[in-house]
């Protein structure tokens, strides 16, 4: 079988990662084109497509894809998706990758029909999660276009995978190496992709760059592939992270899901679970089965044992790692009615703007014993049910007022030879988060588990000697200019960014208490998540790029007061595939260079069935270069 | 079969739409329960459900639903759903019913399978539609939970319509009436709902209120319904609507029935659709078949005349008329390549901001004889297939500089005797908006046709003159202080409310030019949709209750730059059931009074598969009172 090949007329090589070779590439190609192929007038005929009769063409000219009218004498059309492939970045892949890169001249027809597997054992775990993705592959080729619009035959492809997996089930790790090569080519008229990781998790991030260079050519109804590349790739940053709060509001699984296969479509890599909170609390703890059972919006709304487990393996599959966190002290309230034993303070206080951020109020009682026996039962369900490599103990918006209004509190203050002063409250906070501490380190049957806390009180100047650089890594929520980052750093903890002048990804709605726009109004566009560089932070509060180990990356936030499973897909994507490409490319380039590729990757997600919401107008996108201030 | 009944305690009669009777129900109703009825322990058995060993319970008290322990002594508790029925206003029917409204105190259980329609000529165009209205009706029933959790029996329903309606398709208009009554009552161990309304609309008002009063008992996983009811009801203003763009970004047919049956939920009732734009044109005219397949963003983005018709009779069936527009003079390019003869000015013309408020501008030739004839087509083709009783020929940010740039336009107006100055394009605009009317009212075979143009340069104090209020109506887009309504209002125009401060609906996401937030930020919140009451806007220009004739209603924009089949539901849900409330009912209340029976009504609207936006954490739906500033 001999299938068609589109030659491209235009050679590009990109090396590096953040060298911006301009090429003359298309320009030259078009004129040619016009020029010297007036032989086939492809104005209807031999062009069948989904969209039939289209007037519409692209040429590449200056890194742009341009359209224009096909007339007689333009022969061998391209369609947007082609020209994008060639014209501008890498390709289109999202997020760009970091390695050497280059890109032959052709297209050629794949069979997708015929995509084989090789150099894998399948009967190991690993074998089979790569068989999966191979399986997923077609399906994502098949979704671009409907099926009775591809014309048959093409090319086979074989994906040939290179690595050493022993037959564990692979762990993502914050040291798990994510790197790989792929290598496309043809040989003996077969179609090839040579694809080389040290890890299960690079050889799927390949696979993923894979399917970003099989596009569905609309002019000719043809699926095709780009020949003759060869990309070598990792990530800037190992934290590439979401964070879904599903205690605002519940989640149902089939969302988180989705979620975690719209991650791994940007390569991102940590799913943050913010579990519980004072509004609910949907998991089902087996030591303490009463808390979901109070706890809970509905018994339909608890995440089973079971659930968890398809959520996790899903996250192997995909390569995203899923953290838990129990947030306390603060951010406690509903599922803790049984426990009793004045076990939470404040609950439901009222006004509740004395005693807390939002309502309901609720706190752990840090001198009760009954509080840190719950916990441990939560931590050792958590810990078997996630078996994560970082734990997150929350520790945020913790508030004094909260504990200073009870009795029983401040007679235990006085009894340990404490006063009202902050400074004694914190020295209590700090006994509780001790205290907890080695709770769940207990629970962890005496392993040491790195634990993540967010910025707070005890992150102050004052408190941070209460925590220990060695145990805990700090995820910043406050803005990118607060003093805090700096003292962190200096004092060598380890950070994630979740500056929420950025990465909050449920600000800029109405207000749901009162009226007018909820507190962290605007919205944060996808353009200011790009434009989040974590380096760049670091460097305007005074630190170089040696300081660079302690960042270990980012992490958008999705809180849910105002969010539930109708609109996650529309608040996270393609936002957080913005912070994406920050984290896995750092580019020296702003997010006006990225805006094609983004506005392509938006297109590529809501073709795999993630609802991301519209950023422009289609037209921006058939229109290159238009549509600038 | 005999049905169990809940006996609620309480009685509720509120009579006329505004009075706020507070009423001594369900504290006392619930202290005597408590008090008298402790020979039932209900703690777990007994109550079956899909939310099966909840420990929680509700009551009423002082009009909020109160969450309580459901302790030894409790017996016959309540579930939210069914307390919300009777606690607060009008049994949570959104919107709110204006007429004489009274309730019972019984809640029937009712068998979802056994309910049918008496009265009706199933023969008839109308008997079948409300036949398909009442399947309707039994399909939101079984939404309303899981089918293996709802119990077998229950009294059956028989709906009983009482109206005459002759054998013709019903036709919505401005000038139909959509009143009705409805009467639920119990005789003979049956249930029956009369219905009554002089129209076809009515008719389904009633059975979407009838669906609202109709609810899944958790506790006991029973579908209930309300008992001895009366209502009467219509609504305040007859035009009620929402704005889809389709042409900035395609929207699929599917999401457009889908928003039409939404706005049938909340009795909205007119569906105006911004079909084309300079960004593309979706529309297929059959006059002028390379409109679309120049303009439309591919060929499977087209609406034939196939779909349309099937929007319009879904439509019909669902109360939800269909108004088209066609925007001219500007905002019009993309379509238009193929006809020539200079028929545009300034499409893609560059820097764009010194042509349009947005790329790509373009502006029809007011003096090319080619444009009035291809309007001709247009126009004859649109009025064909929407058959409106009013239509909006757009007509708003016309560019003088586009046209100033053109020596073709310049020529002319020097040949009529007009020089260059602001007075002579207006006098050209005129020009071009008579010669369009005529070229309307020609394609209509000479029948007259309401026209509503959208606030503009048009409807400044200068020009206001061109303008007949016998032939147009006209759309209010500018702000609600804006003078120019005042001036419409003084010279005895119609209007429509579509102020973008309170109704766009497309405000406060990120830029889609350039960098921060889009034009129209912040978002709109629903407060301020629900606070937007045209009779109050026209109270602060000075205007009393007498010039409400004027006020055809108002209508919520979906403007589509960044909107696409993905995020439609989200913007539009549950932001415009706001403003459907503030249309039908007009409420003297505020916000606040309506909160909880938003907060279900959204949950209404998800159940029916709308992916409308959360609006606050369920925590605030279950813990009602609690979430206030």
């Amino acid at each position: 079988m001999k299938a068609r090949i589109v030659k491209l007329f235009c050679r590009k090589r990109i090396r590096g990662p953040r060298r911006h070779v301009q090429l003359l590439v298309a320009t030259s190609a078009v004129i040619m084109m016009v020029l010297f192929f007036l032989i086939f007038v492809r104005f209807f005929g031999g062009v069948a497509s989904n969209n039939p009769g289209s007037p519409w063409y692209y040429y590449c000219e200056s890194g742009i894809c341009k359209k224009a009218e096909i007339i007689e004498n333009v022969t061998s059309p391209l369609c947007l998706g082609i020209c994008q492939l060639f014209c501008g970045e890498v390709g289109g892949i999202w997020p760009k990758p970091t390695g050497h890169t280059s890109f032959g001249n052709y297209m050629a027809k794949l069979n997708p029909y015929e995509i084989t597997l090789s150099g894998v054992d399948f009967g190991s775990i690993t074998g089979q999660l790569i068989q999966e993705n191979v399986n997923k592959l077609k399906q994502n080729i098949m979704n671009l276009a409907s099926i009775d619009t591809i014309k048959k035959g093409g090319y086979s492809l074989i994906l040939n995978i290179i690595g050493q997996f022993n037959n564990e089930a692979p762990i993502l790790t914050i040291n798990t190496s994510e790197n790989y090569t792929i290598n496309i080519y043809q040989k003996d008229n077969k179609l090839y992709a040579d694809i080389s990781s040290a890890t299960y998790f690079g050889i799927r991030h390949a696979i993923e760059t894979l399917s970003q260079l099989i596009v569905y050519d609309d002019l000719y109804g043809e699926i095709k592939i780009t020949r003759d590349v060869y990309i070598q790739d990792g990530p800037v940053f190992p934290y590439r992270g979401i964070l879904l709060d599903t205690a605002r509001n519940f989640i149902d699984k089939a969302t988180i899901l989705r979620t975690i296969e719209a991650m791994s479509m940007s390569k991102l890599n940590t799913f943050h679970w913010h579990i519980t909170d004072s509004h609910s609390f949907p998991y089902s703890s087996r030591t303490w089965p009463n808390m979901p059972r109070y706890g809970a919006y509905s018994s339909a709304k608890i995440y089973t044992e079971k659930d968890i487990k398809e959520i996790i393996n899903f996250g192997i599959l995909n390569g995203v790692r899923v953290i838990p966190e129990f947030d306390a002290p603060a951010h406690i309230g509903e599922g803790w009615q049984w426990v009793g034993h004045n076990s939470t303070v404040c609950f439901k206080a009222e006004p509740w703007q004395q005693y807390c951020v939002e309502p309901p109020c609720g706190q752990l009682n840090p001198t009760s014993e009954k509080v840190y026996e719950i916990l441990e039962g939560i931590y050792t369900d958590m810990l078997r049910d996630f078996q994560p490599d970082f734990f997150h103990m929350g520790g945020d918006e913790v508030s004094i007022k909260c504990w200073n209004s009870s009795n029983l509190i401040k007679d235990w203050m006085i009894d340990h030879g404490l006063d009202f002063s902050e400074t004694s409250f914190y020295k209590l906070w700090n006994y509780f988060q001790s205290k907890a501490y080695e709770t769940l380190i207990k629970a962890n049957n005496g392993n040491k588990l790195p634990v993540i806390l967010w910025t707070s009180g005890l992150t102050n100047e004052d408190n941070l000697q209460f925590l220990d650089p060695k145990k805990y890594i700090i995820q910043i929520w406050t803005t990118k200019t607060d003093n805090t980052i700096g003292r962190l750093i200096k004092n060598d903890f380890r950070v994630i960014f979740s500056n929420y002048d950025a990465l909050y990804l449920d600000c800029g709605f109405g207000a749901w208490i009162g009226e007018g726009n909820n507190w962290c109004a605007p919205y944060k566009a996808w353009q200011n998540i790009y434009e989040n560089s974590p380096m760049k932070i670091l460097e305007n509060q005074g630190f170089s790029k040696k300081h660079k180990h302690l960042v270990l990356g980012s992490e958008a936030a999705l809180w849910s007061e105002q969010v539930d499973s109708t609109s996650v897909d529309s608040r996270l994507w393609p936002r957080s595939a913005a912070l994406a490409e920050r984290l896995w490319s750092d580019p020296s380039s702003s997010w006006i260079h990225a805006e094609q590729r983004m506005l392509k990757h938006r297109e590529r997600l809501v073709q795999r069935g993630i609802l991301a919401d519209s950023l422009e107008p289609e037209w921006c996108l058939q229109n290159q270069g238009h549509c600038y201030l």
